[in-house]
């Protein structure tokens, strides 16, 4: 019996924005799984930052998604039918499937996800890749000691929530920058010890007076005015870690640069860029500290998931660089 | 019997390039060396881009100069009197005794120099501050291994020839960047495997023809659009060492930062400050390192040495960010 699923595939690449004219809704057949093969209902598609840079036709350190191709993202799902030794019919899965709501995998890059610990939703979020990112850069990465102090930016957001939560386990003394009052409330309630509304206030002089000894390690999720806000107010011997620079993804230029970098000679500070997947080999230790931390109520992993299904992608995507989003952003699917 | 001393003093802060208002030069009578102290007639002052931030009004790895001071520099000169217990007089020696003729020093900063090494313009140059910042820039921050590729900007001056040859002595292959063909020239000479000159190639299109695989380690002393090129052209893993940034010490404004420092995260690299008088307990391995080099002539150490004497230097400084200078620029005073 054969099923068709809608897919959301890249007509042509965007200028800024993605608009109406960068994808294409199509319905397509779904082929029967092969010998190492399974199918799977993908019921929740991530929402990233990242995406936007998959649109690119730019050496970077993932390949562009190509025109026509199904648009690249990862998410979960309940697999339906199976040819594969590993996986199962009803096993829970997440993967990176695309923006489609069926797909055929082979099992490459899937694993199965423990729906007791948390709901799908979540295994993209602080137990998926944001998850991940915020383990491997600030603790490999940001070198966190105890009572140090940290400042993220996008610290509502999936990547952020998580590095703020995990470095107040550590023993750090927590500083959020984000977008909006609502937000920022948000943040104290899990814990931050401070949260800066970089719409109402300076950020940069508001850190002055929030963290004047100076920051050990700040995690930018952000890029321009905010990053330059923290180059301002390091401590000597920082660790800069670039996370993402959401502040200029759909730049039509190349956007400016950190204009305050030389606090890296000032602070004999470190800037350094890195990409989760470097760290997949241990994800599992990733996923068990924070899986620990959730279970015991220490990690509040939020999500906020959109209705719509798939065609209802390119709209959620552009939601994302708007900040419509506390926590992970989601789409639904079924 | 009273010595005088005309000495360069800073009367206002510059904006912008410094000019005949930022300084005043005074004749002053020497005071006679107390118990600990001891007079040095100053020979040779190093004129380093450095300086020009001293004059600036802000917090940074160093006080500022203060209105009224005597203008900080480093020289070299010979003990014409002493009542210190490890100084005699005839001793040839290096201190920041500023921009004057006497200087009455208590020892702290000062060393012995050893000329039958080399002459003493090189103690302020390849032997002495530049160095060391070649030194520890290179081994320490940029961490080279054999093999790898080194590009420094600002090649043909006194931290940036240095830190070619270095790396060439440490078995890498190294391109650098310059202002005309001239200073390319000579660092060809002097063993580069390449050299660009900035103002008649684009840096980034040419450093991607030179360097396909991309650079291990990228020791910029310019900042602007050279250290976008070599971000543009980073390896894999690969540290960028900021030492300064020379175009930008006389901006009128907070100048634009590296447009291309997401390279960061593309390439997984590190960009890390540093400042010399950090490794100050180590220079003694630094001056035996290059003074081996030297005296084996694998290190070439030159220097530009200006006359003029004291009156002589705001316009030799000006001269520091014109590029008149091959090597290391020097001050004759006497």
């Amino acid at each position: 019996m054969s099923v068709t699923t809608r897919q959301v595939r890249l007509a042509q690449r965007p200028q800024g924005f993605p608009d109406e004219s960068t994808w294409t809704v199509v319905d397509a057949a779904l082929p029967e799984p092969q010998e190492g093969q399974f199918t799977v209902r993908v019921d929740h598609l991530s929402l990233d930052p990242a995406m936007r840079g998959w649109l690119n036709d730019v050496r970077s350190y993932i390949p562009p998604v190509a025109i026509g191709e199904v648009m690249r993202a990862q998410g979960t799902g309940v697999v339906t039918a199976s040819r594969h030794p590993e996986y199962a019919e009803g096993d829970t899965v997440v993967g990176t499937f695309g923006v489609t709501e069926h797909a055929v995998s082979d099992g490459r890059g899937v694993s199965r996800i423990d729906t007791s610990l948390a709901p799908a939703p979540t295994w993209l979020g602080a137990l998926g890749m944001p998850g991940m990112t915020a383990w491997f850069g600030l603790l490999d990465v940001g070198r966190l000691t105890e009572g140090e102090t940290v400042v993220v930016s996008g610290a509502a957001g999936a990547v952020g929530s998580v590095v703020g939560q995990l470095a107040k386990a550590r023993g750090a003394r927590v500083i959020g920058i984000a977008g909006g009052a609502e937000k920022c409330a948000w943040l104290r309630e899990i814990g931050f010890d401070d949260a800066i509304d970089y719409k109402a206030d300076n950020p940069l002089k508001r850190l002055r007076e929030l963290a004047p000894g100076g920051v050990d390690v700040f995690f930018d999720n952000v890029g321009g005015a905010i990053l330059d806000a923290g180059l301002a107010n390091l401590r000597r011997g920082a660790r800069v870690v670039i996370c993402g620079a959401i502040s200029s993804y759909n730049a039509e230029s190349l956007p400016e640069g950190p204009r305050r970098y030389m606090s890296l000679l000032v602070f004999r500070a470190t800037m350094t860029g890195f990409v989760v997947f470097d760290h997949e080999d241990r994800y599992p230790e990733a996923v068990a500290g924070i899986g620990e931390l959730i279970r015991s109520g220490r990690l509040v992993a939020r999500e906020t998931v959109l209705d719509g299904g798939v065609e209802a992608f390119p709209d959620a995507l552009l939601g994302l660089f708007r900040g419509v989003n506390t926590g992970k952003l989601v789409l639904a699917v079924h």
